[in-house]
């Protein structure tokens, strides 16, 4: 075989329940998270050669995509629905295989230009219901719409999100733009949809938990303003659950993410 | 204590995700019932004196119930929310006891007139979702919501439905009456409601194992009416996965059953 020429890179869009994976990324010692699980099965499609998997997003453990998107390079061409069919069917039933399609050899699901849509189901209902314990988040007590929705309308546009980010985290440059902050409700849950040109380590469930405590009378909807302009993690709430977050989409756009995009 | 005096009687309606269920009723060695999870449950709340629960409807393994009925006796009376309160919180999350109610020492919630209402959710989405797995079958070739719905007509009224019945059943009258036997979809969700006032062994899930060959275009319509004429259990299709089946509600009547009732 020859390994110089060029192997043929597909994109594939996925949707997984996160209830049973540690998360998206492969680690040393996690039996089981969703490139691991991929790139197991693309190793038996592809010769017994291992295939690496890149995500576009790195979910937690627990959190769910609907449309998460990743690349990989085969050794041989395939017809994709045959390619999106054989993987969907010897993935595992938490994991289904939603696209395939054949990209060229420089796109990158992650470099590539993007933005992502995240989403973050919060039941509240008195009682949790049994259906929905690992694919909604529950808050039992009372939540005012509309001062949801007026702390989320703060929330966009370009700022130091710094203050929302997991302590612990080593990024340089957390300056974000947030293009969409809304909240709706369905039935009774509320539905958080977010999207951002890039979040920083749990950004989304850290301001769900502070949205929460506005939402519950317990802060002012200015501790937003308060906490993105001294950029003080101390004032955020708690990271909300795992299990409410849902990688929802990826709008890829030309190009590649330059250090401009976040300046 | 005194157990010669009338002990006072609950009637909870409550719900459950089947999947980690041995199903509804308390067997030898099942490791767990929803039978055995209440009672266990109730028998810390009863000052540790057994209690025994009755249910409506005994649920087979990985089917689910919106809302099922129980009546249970408690050594002293309880503040009906505080009590489904506490039952509900030392529950598991996949169990909710969603109303609990006092009721006379003569109410059953299996020999009290009833009718009851299932629900079976088959998804014909052409990818299996992982959000749905264990909440709804999946039938990936097409279905005819026409075909479908001029098949359940037939189901509706007094019939003999032993060849419906899963073959090993004990029952003498076969006997029953559905008066709702209809299909509606959301999504691409085939949904089927089925409401009568009794049903056999594995009734629903043969009647939708036919319905699903019968939508498929596999045999025709009037395979409905042969095999309620004949009786004939191998004119059935497969018994349909569990996992899509959902005991909706209970309609409670005057007056407990009598034989007249299948008569």
């Amino acid at each position: 075989m020859c390994y110089n020429q060029l192997m043929p890179r597909y994109k594939a869009t996925i949707a997984y329940d996160g209830t049973d994976f540690a998360g998206f990324q492969r680690q040393e010692n996690a039996p089981r998270t969703v490139q691991g699980v991929l790139e197991d099965v693309l190793y038996r499609l592809n010769s017994n050669m291992p295939v690496s998997v890149q995500g576009a997003g790195r979910t937690d453990a627990g959190v769910h995509a609907l449309e998460q998107v990743v690349h990989f390079d085969m050794l041989e061409a395939r017809e994709p629905e045959k390619l999106r069919f054989a993987l969907d069917t010897q993935s595992p039933d938490d994991l289904a295989i939603l696209a395939v399609e054949p990209v060229t050899d420089d796109w990158h699901a992650r470099y590539n230009k993007h933005t992502k849509t995240y989403e973050y189901r919060l039941n509240n209902s008195p009682i949790r219901s049994p259906f929905t314990v690992h694919t909604e988040a529950w808050f039992r007590y009372p939540l005012d719409l509309q001062l949801l929705t007026s702390a989320c309308e703060l929330l966009v546009g370009k700022h130091d999100f710094a203050g929302f980010m997991a302590s612990g985290s080593q990024v340089e440059n957390t300056i974000r733009t947030l293009s969409e902050a809304r909240v709706h409700t369905e039935n009774e849950t509320f539905i958080f949809t977010f999207t951002g040109n890039g979040f920083l380590y749990k950004q989304v469930r850290n301001m769900v938990g502070t949205l929460i405590k506005i939402g519950n009378g317990k802060w002012p909807v200015t501790r937003i303003s308060e906490i993105l302009e001294t950029k003080n993690r101390t004032l955020a709430g708690p990271t909300a659950a795992p299990e409410g977050l849902y990688l929802k989409a990826i709008h890829y756009e030309e190009g590649k993410f330059t250090p401009d995009d976040y300046a």
